[in-house]
């Protein structure tokens, strides 16, 4: 295990440029305060960034009695995001501002059975023209493009190794989206994305240890610990989905049996509903997100059926968080993703005693477990700081003026 | 989340001796290429190291065509650590040398029911005691006393909060300790001492990512991430053993159901035992060890009833186990403590096989599952390196020659 100064350096970057989006202006002392670095590192890094284009001067606040302190910010237009989720129905896109504000978006629809690789990367490319245009930026203003696609990726060669629902194996995503796109690009998965997003820009942020889980179609948990993003050996952690909940339980398409994600996420609720339930109406059987629909207005409704189903699926969820929660005794547990979105505050509820049920004392004493509370697509967004992160990697490197994107490492830039 | 360059420095620190430790002599220029920082930063860790006599100068080895390199390596003499491992039944003690050589041991048997907190410490003072004279050092030599206690523990106030074992709650061991001993005491459990002394000793050494699983009454994991051991954010993280394996199965004492603890600790063991084979005259109702033991002889005499508990004891865990690797892509996945000892390569073997049926094939091709290396008891040499990283943290603090330790926070020390 190498852990390099320029690792330390750009962590440090990553910490000290956070703080100055999520409160700007700033002056460099609050912000050696607010990350513990010392106050000529910091001067150090503002001046990087300055260079970058990244942040600007505005101006001065009193201090008492000394000098009036130099004032950052975001400099909002100094550069262009692109965040790409990947889903199984649909690809969405968002271009950001350095502030990390939209300022365009696209969506394309994918029709089951449409999921070559080559028809997703036609319509990965159709959407990123589509909010360059629409947002007027020029092309040399993106800094980059954070493509998120769900499996096991390899962020180094920029490869999915094995997207499941799609039974994608070892395809050369970004070599593909190399041939559309010119911008530097960056792979990894939802579980990351999301993680990301809270880290710089939700419940996670100046938490040292959380757990971001993602409730969908799949299910899975992206790791804050240390104050940083945990990807483990092969870039493959947080695959909680896949844990045993109930040995020798439901057949999950993994090939092992029980699951949490068989229990938790969408079609494991629908089939959650079914065996208790078997002829309710709220079961749409080919469309999970009519099914969770129709679930949230019966929660809201107090239909019992669906208050019930709720219920068994924050049994389940808990019962395992509650493992989490022993094993990485986090500050913060935020539920993620539309399933989450779609249930909201009755899930959380049932969740949170469910887990009190099942977790040790202590753990459970100094974890809080929350909805996530960014309000847009967290995967765009993640995917899109993706994309900062590689841009601020770079900083301070002789050679290069912008990030070496993923693709870069297998193929030459075209 | 602060991370103040004074931890980093810390990190470094143990980074570097630890790489002497495991290769004496050696030079500032292999300690650099190994451990990936830079020589600058090296040559003044080092001096550090130099100048608290934990290590010494001995001579120099041409290098090709330059100038001759110094060599360093361990100063084993240059004072003593003491490893102490409570355990339900007995406390052990050891005192090693800087080179974490066994200098002298000694053991203290408790009778069933014979747990009170001062019981408890007054075999620790007499086994420490014991040793420290066994091997004719001075007290002035002892750079601290480590402490392993089974349960949840608050280092920082060196209170053990909940003992599951005893029911102790909120009992300030440490407070306690310091009427008898006058040394720097620091507390933790037996799961971060047995990762310790893999990370600094065993099979975790040079791994960013190792789980090092403790089997014997109670089990747990203690997690090495980026390289370091994760405590949480209370001190609590690795209690694996109350992750839910089988939802509403067999009752735990922690008073959830089908804790992964109630089928592969030793009393679970004996209970997948008795539910097989009631009659078996391998189980020794009321005598753990004696039934680990009895098992691993049968096994080794082929006898098919020790093969079927066993094999079913790997089935549970390597389900279990597969839920670790998915959630966190470690390098190595490390057997402890002293069922697993006892059941040996059989059990690793069986565990193996489980673990391949039931992880995602990307987290499990890069992830290794071996028995401990560790030849002596790894939570006294654990315990005895919280010692030794406590006389480190101090290093380079113009205030203090030796270390603060935990109990030092909460009273003077006397």
């Amino acid at each position: 295990m190498k852990r390099t100064s320029r690792d330390i350096r750009t962590a440090n970057r990553y910490e000290v440029l956070r703080q100055i989006v999520a409160e700007s202006p700033t002056s460099r002392q609050e912000l050696a305060a607010a990350t513990g670095l010392s106050l000529a590192t910091v001067a150090t890094l503002v001046g990087e960034l300055l260079e970058l284009r990244m942040i600007t001067e505005v101006g001065f606040e009193d201090s008492a009695g000394g000098r009036p302190r130099g004032l950052v910010a975001v400099n909002a237009s100094g550069g262009a995001l692109i965040g790409v989720d990947i889903a199984e129905t649909y690809v969405h896109v968002e271009l950001f501002d350095l502030a990390l504000n939209v300022l365009a978006r696209a969506e394309e629809h994918m029709r089951p059975g449409e999921n070559r690789p080559a028809q997703v990367v036609s319509h990965v490319a159709a959407a990123v023209g589509a909010v360059v245009a629409q947002a007027g930026v020029e092309g040399a203003r993106v800094l980059g493009v954070g493509v998120s696609v769900p499996g096991q990726v390899d962020r180094d060669t920029g490869v999915s190794e094995y997207a499941p629902n799609w039974d994608w194996h070892d395809v050369p995503l970004l070599d593909l989206l190399t041939e559309h796109l010119a911008y530097p690009l960056y792979l990894d998965n939802p579980l990351r994305a999301c993680a990301v997003a809270e880290l710089w820009f939700g419940a996670a942020r100046g938490r040292g240890d959380a757990v971001v889980v993602n409730l969908g179609t799949g299910v899975g948990a992206g790791l804050i610990l240390g104050g940083g993003v945990h990807r483990g050996v092969s870039n493959s952690a947080g695959e909680w989905g896949h844990s045993t909940l109930v040995l020798d339980g439901r057949l999950c398409h993994c090939g092992n049996h029980g699951c949490v994600e068989t229990y938790v996420g969408a079609p494991g609720i629908m089939m959650n509903l079914r065996e208790s339930h078997p002829e309710s109406g709220l079961l749409h059987p080919r469309d999970q997100t009519a099914t969770i629909d129709a679930l949230a207005r019966g929660i809201a409704a107090g239909d019992p059926v669906a208050v019930g189903v709720v219920r068994e699926t924050a049994r389940y969820l808990g019962a395992s968080l509650a493992g989490l929660v022993n094993v990485l005794n986090p500050e913060v547990v935020v539920l993620s993703s539309w399933v989450a979105r779609g249930l909201g505050e009755p899930l959380l509820d049932e969740v949170r005693e469910a887990v009190a049920r099942h977790a040790l004392p202590r753990p459970l004493a100094t974890t809080e477990i929350v909805l996530s509370p960014i309000p847009t697509d967290p995967v765009c967004l993640g995917a899109a700081t993706f994309a900062l992160e590689g841009a601020l990697q770079s900083v301070g490197q002789k050679s290069a003026k912008r990030a070496t994107p993923a693709r870069s490492r297998t193929a030459p830039p075209s």
